[in-house]
């Protein structure tokens, strides 16, 4: 068997033409411009590379889109006025601050200090426990892409096995609450797991967001299982030109891809779906605060 | 083989001599009485016994106990009053709103209503989210006595598998944070799991939270499993006499014994748990408010 390539960039450019749909029928029905606030801190130039590329996907589905560049040594409290200022701000639905910030300023202070409403990462207490609950909000934007990869591709989840191999508060745990309110029976596996070969053969679905090379091997992998592969690991690649890198995921593609029935790639799987998955957020944020009911396919 | 009874009503009665000590400290060391607040709206027996009994417990302990108790037809507006006073009490470190609330008023306004830091029932989703990010609060209190008897009959849950049947809110979503934590390998199973006894066969620790009386048959438990029963199921019981009834619980007593490590019996396992660690929230609370360390063997 050889798996379906599961073409996230393909998802995640129709998802954006839907929010698209979803701002121009939010401006003509109702008078409202979602507005999506990033505010980064200091010159990281991954971070730097993040954030101009979701300024200009805010900008492309119509969206209003708001830059806030502050220098590495700006004090903590000038940040959390800057957040203060953007919760109070009627044009903003949502608020993301660049993650890492300087080593200087606690990320739980500037979690706490967004408004809950306005929360698009989904990083504040509150809203990682609506999503545990099960009410309305926004989602984690990397799992509410994979969720909506795996919806398109097997329809209903109910009843399916799905592991996750990876317990982090940005992936694993919120993939976990998702793919049990889609009614899959979830295994959370992570570095303490006794035999993870065995724990990810029984898998349906597998959901890796480990961050190592590779290690998802192809005799992990139940035949006719469904493959996310979150993972982002850049390795040199000497033969693309010295000093070059590729990406490649935490499983096995090529030898995954001879047992499983689909699988993302990596590049161009779940990682397109993340800044799609951030607008869509700000259009949930953007309904609730406005009275509207959120677009059932924007969410969880 | 036959299985050790883990006697929850022991370790009950020793968590609140701890919860006494820890009162006796906070007065002398610190002038700090921890106090109670329970709500109660309408006159549901089962739900009076259970007020009654958080009351006698929070006065045993040393505690200030305070008690609400409202006609049913309290209007939400005069509940959701109250409420925001015992927020705004310094003498209250716990609030707790018993339910079912009457059918005229919406839960959800009610446990928004409760502020986060007082929340002792762990209901409210700033709460929620702050188990699965791993910040402290205030616990789920049967999860959290699920918990805490599971580390005295094992010690290190590292590593093990831990199978929880059942999806609550109340019980087994929290309790899946709580086993993650403490680094087992978390699989939950409900309604719409396929192959129930193959899935348990697996757990080194099984907790079933289902509701189902005798639901886990013997031959599901892997030899030398470690058995956590949260089902309170009420049975007739006409041996007893006319009318009569008794409590059994979700997993098959009789038949795991012979196969399980360790057992919780109902009545006698988790059932007195839950009462003390609302008390033991309440110290994690009262601490938490006036800026001290909560004590570690009081939480998760
Ligand atoms: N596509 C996207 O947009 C996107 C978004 C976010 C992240 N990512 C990528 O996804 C990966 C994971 O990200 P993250 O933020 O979740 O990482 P993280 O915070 O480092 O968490 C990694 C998780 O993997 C577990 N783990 C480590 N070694 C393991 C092993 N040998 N066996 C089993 N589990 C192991 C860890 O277990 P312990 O908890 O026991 O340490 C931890 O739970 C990274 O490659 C990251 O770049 C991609
Ligand atoms: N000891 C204590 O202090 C204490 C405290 C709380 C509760 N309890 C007891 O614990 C039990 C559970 O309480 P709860 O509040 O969690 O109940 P609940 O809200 O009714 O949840 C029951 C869970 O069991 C699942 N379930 C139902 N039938 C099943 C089946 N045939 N196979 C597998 N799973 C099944 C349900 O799945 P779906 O989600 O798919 O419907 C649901 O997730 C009750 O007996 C309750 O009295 C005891």
């Amino acid at each position: 068997m050889t798996a379906k390539i599961i073409d996230g960039k393909r998802f995640a450019e129709d998802l954006r033409g839907r929010i698209a749909d979803h701002v121009s029928r939010l401006k003509s029905e109702h008078g409202i411009i979602p507005g999506l606030a990033v505010v980064i801190v200091g010159e990281d130039p991954a971070s730097q590379v993040y954030v101009s590329s979701k300024a200009k996907h805010t900008a492309a589905v119509g969206m209003n889109s708001f830059k806030h560049e502050l220098p590495a040594d700006t004090p903590e409290a000038d940040l959390l006025a800057l957040v203060h200022q953007l919760n109070a701000d009627p044009t903003v639905h949502g608020i993301l601050v660049q993650m890492p910030v300087p080593k200087h300023i606690d990320p739980n202070n500037v979690i706490e200090a967004i408004d809950p409403a306005k929360d698009v990462d989904c990083f504040t207490p509150a809203n990682v426990g609506k999503v545990q609950i099960g009410l309305p909000g926004p989602v984690s934007c990397t799992p509410l892409g994979c969720l909506m990869l795996l919806r398109d591709e097997l329809g209903s989840l109910e009843g399916k096995h799905a592991v996750i191999i990876g317990r982090s508060n940005l992936v694993g745990k919120p993939m976990m609450q998702l793919l049990l309110r889609d009614n899959c029976t979830v295994t959370v596996a992570h570095s303490r797991t006794k035999n993870l070969d065995e724990v990810v053969r029984q898998a349906d679905i597998v959901v890796a967001a480990v961050g190592r090379p590779n290690m998802v091997k192809g005799d992990w992998i139940k035949p006719g299982a469904t493959i996310i592969d979150v993972g982002i690991n850049r390795m040199p690649a000497p033969e693309k030109g010295e000093g070059k890198t590729r990406l490649i995921g935490d499983v096995d593609f090529a030898a995954a891809s001879e047992v499983a029935a689909a699988i993302t790639p990596v590049p161009g799987g779940v990682g397109p779906m993340t800044i799609a998955c951030l607008l869509a957020n700000t259009i949930t944020t953007a309904s609730l605060m406005n009275g509207l009911t959120p677009p059932v396919d924007l969410t969880a």
